[in-house]
């Protein structure tokens, strides 16, 4: 009664989900094992191990939160926030008000300090509000794929390591696809996402923290109900302990640990996935993967502006990414988008809030930024331009972006 | 660096996760869609339709939540508690202590009842407990793995309806094995495991609530910060607001809903393999899936008693795809299950809390429940036993279970 699933082949530049690597797919077929088979536990220590240096990190927990990217924030601020705890989020795009609202819900004090969406904070700025509200946390994003804009992190982190705050970092869309130095940036815990330059599916969300966090953690820990030895006792109260159940990190450490106690059950056919791109990354090379994916940015970019088309945002603080693209005045950007998408396959972005109907955003991420995906783009984008109207600079993109291939004008 | 994924193929009996259909790993190697490309939102259409097939309801909501199932539970017990709200947990086994973890932790006044373990309650017995505390909610397993007990709940769910409580149940271990009629039992909301009788990998929580929940959660609906229209106002302060943006299931009908407002990005892969397990439930029909079930096993438990091992639990409440084995005196359970899995690359499971080392749990659940695994661990078991010395009449059980599929002992 109902059909086989059948399904377009795109191309997918937006900032995430982007197309998955073929390999990571085929891991997926892999069949299931049981979640405390020995075989399946040495998978899991060794996606942590993985984990570690794609983060960059010495830290001894990295695993992933089995849910979608934003369930590996909630899970460490649900984790760390008590009620009434001040957090600071300082905010340059969308993503800042999602680590608000999680704070919120939590029960957070939260301070917001603003910049302008397209600009991202000086370091000095926020330090002098982490000195004058002394938050306990500081939760900010590092890469905004709202505007395209990257955050650098290292003088906020090592402030507030000084002034003993938690820096918590939300990588999402930058982990795999540009530097996410952990322990070099003082970051306490970190997300990152799968959906994005891993080239995973989205559904893990891959987190790590360090004894700072831990210590905080284990004040907070309560074992499960049902799970405690008959004969121990256990508090029933509320008290200090985690307000979720599916995102205590408290009782994840003792099931990514060695006591492993029950609790979820890992989801793993997307743990296979999730090892797999992970094998993939390390296997290239962080600073190999990182230059790629800079290539492909600049042919991008050189293509863009060669048609005569205005990038949006301070090329500064440039997320590596994502490209962000002024809509020229009296073109409707959803026409244009759906004409990309019905008639080339290719599928781009739009974007949120203030920025909704300004700028189309194409992402550059993981097994999505390659060669033919950056120039089948910019010859789609130029064609449909000229079906709305636009006055570009015919037959120059795609030009510009083979130059940059060939290497006549490296950046 | 790191090598491929390569594991064994192991033949899983216990009551999850269970051996992935293989047409379901197919399905995850699809290619990936763009969340909010149309031929992505008319999947999670189609996806949400056969759901309610599955769930037997006439509900317009039925989505996955994305993650395990624990996280479908608590997406809907913590979108629907207020702190202080009062819930009954009649608890008969490891989940019902979760479901009152979960309601307490989201600030419940939680009320327990309890039965010995291995039973399950008399209707009359929670309906009147409903009638003395009048509690807002009543929550509560319907097939409890860890006993492998099944609750009659249609008396329960009529009651719950003329006193206008909710009543929210825990389908994890049965959906897709054997009934669950959410609309003829009076089930407000249910949820589901995909890793169970659906053969699905774990990492999706199927759920359907009807109007009487969709009400409650309108009242407690709120517009995410950062989404919201740039000129709209909206509450900042907590309010009713429903503690976990992640879990709110007021957001989750509008991401599921024609407004496509975006919320997490959907795990594609795993709604692939969801879609494509329900589709392949569907097409063998439920009554016969649920027969199905029911002949596997009689014929283990056919073999079981034959072998001279004890079942443990009430017959009369046996939940149909899990069956408990007493273990035999002064036998270890867990080096025959260590045994099983190193020789015959069988796992079957062991139970939790007071029944930890009492009993093996053998579970016979979706695409793992079929001849060839009912042989092939009757056999094993067998074999196994000897090897650690207990007297089992031996020969009897594979030929006891051969008589139930050559029919001449049909149950």
């Amino acid at each position: 009664m109902y059909k086989e699933l059948n399904t377009s082949m795109r191309t997918i530049l937006t900032p995430g989900p982007v197309e998955a690597e073929p390999r990571v797919l085929r891991a997926m077929c892999t069949p299931i094992l049981g979640q405390f088979d020995p075989e399946f536990t040495a998978i899991m220590n060794e996606t942590m191990e993985m984990l570690r240096k794609l983060f960059q990190t010495n830290n001894h927990w990295a695993f992933p939160v089995d849910g979608t990217s934003r369930a590996g924030i909630e899970a460490v601020l649900g984790s760390l926030i008590e009620p009434g705890d001040r957090v600071l989020v300082p905010i340059y795009g969308r993503f800042g008000h999602l680590l608000t609202e999680i704070s919120e819900r939590y029960g957070a004090d939260v301070v917001t300090m603003e910049t302008t969406w397209g600009k991202v904070f000086d370091p000095a700025a926020v330090i002098n509000e982490i000195e004058r509200i002394q938050p306990k946390i500081v939760a900010m994003v590092h890469g905004e794929t709202s505007t395209g804009c990257l955050q650098p992190l290292q003088e906020i982190g090592w402030a507030c390591r000084q002034m003993n705050v938690l820096f918590v970092v939300d990588a999402v869309a930058s982990i795999g696809g540009t530097d996410v130095k952990v322990d070099d940036w003082y970051i306490d815990a970190c997300i990152g996402g799968t959906q994005k330059c891993l080239s995973v599916p989205s559904g893990m969300a891959p987190i790590t923290f360090n004894s700072r966090v831990e210590a905080l953690l284990l004040e907070r820990k309560k074992i499960e109900r049902g799970l405690a030895d008959p004969d121990a006792s256990y508090s029933t109260g509320l008290g200090r302990s985690i307000r979720s159940n599916y995102f205590d990190l408290s009782q994840l450490m003792d099931y990514w640990g060695p006591a492993r106690l029950n609790h979820h059950t890992e989801a793993t056919s997307m743990l296979y996935a999730l090892r797999e791109g992970v094998r993939i990354v390390l296997e290239e090379g962080l600073e190999e993967r990182f230059s790629r994916h800079r290539l492909h940015e600049t042919a991008l970019v050189q293509g863009i502006k060669a048609m005569g088309l205005e990038l949006y945002g301070d090329p500064a603080c440039k997320l590596p990414v994502v490209t962000c693209i002024s809509i020229p005045d009296g073109v409707n950007g959803e026409s244009v988008r759906a004409m990309l998408l019905e008639d080339f396959h290719i599928e781009i972005a739009s974007s949120f809030g203030p920025l909704k109907g300004k700028i189309w955003r194409i992402g550059t991420m993981g097994y999505s930024c390659r060669k033919k995906n950056i120039l089948h783009v910019l010859g789609a984008l130029e064609a449909v331009l000229i079906r709305h109207g636009v006055d570009v600079h015919t037959g120059q993109a795609v030009q510009a972006a083979l130059d940059v291939y060939h290497g006549e004008k490296p950046q």
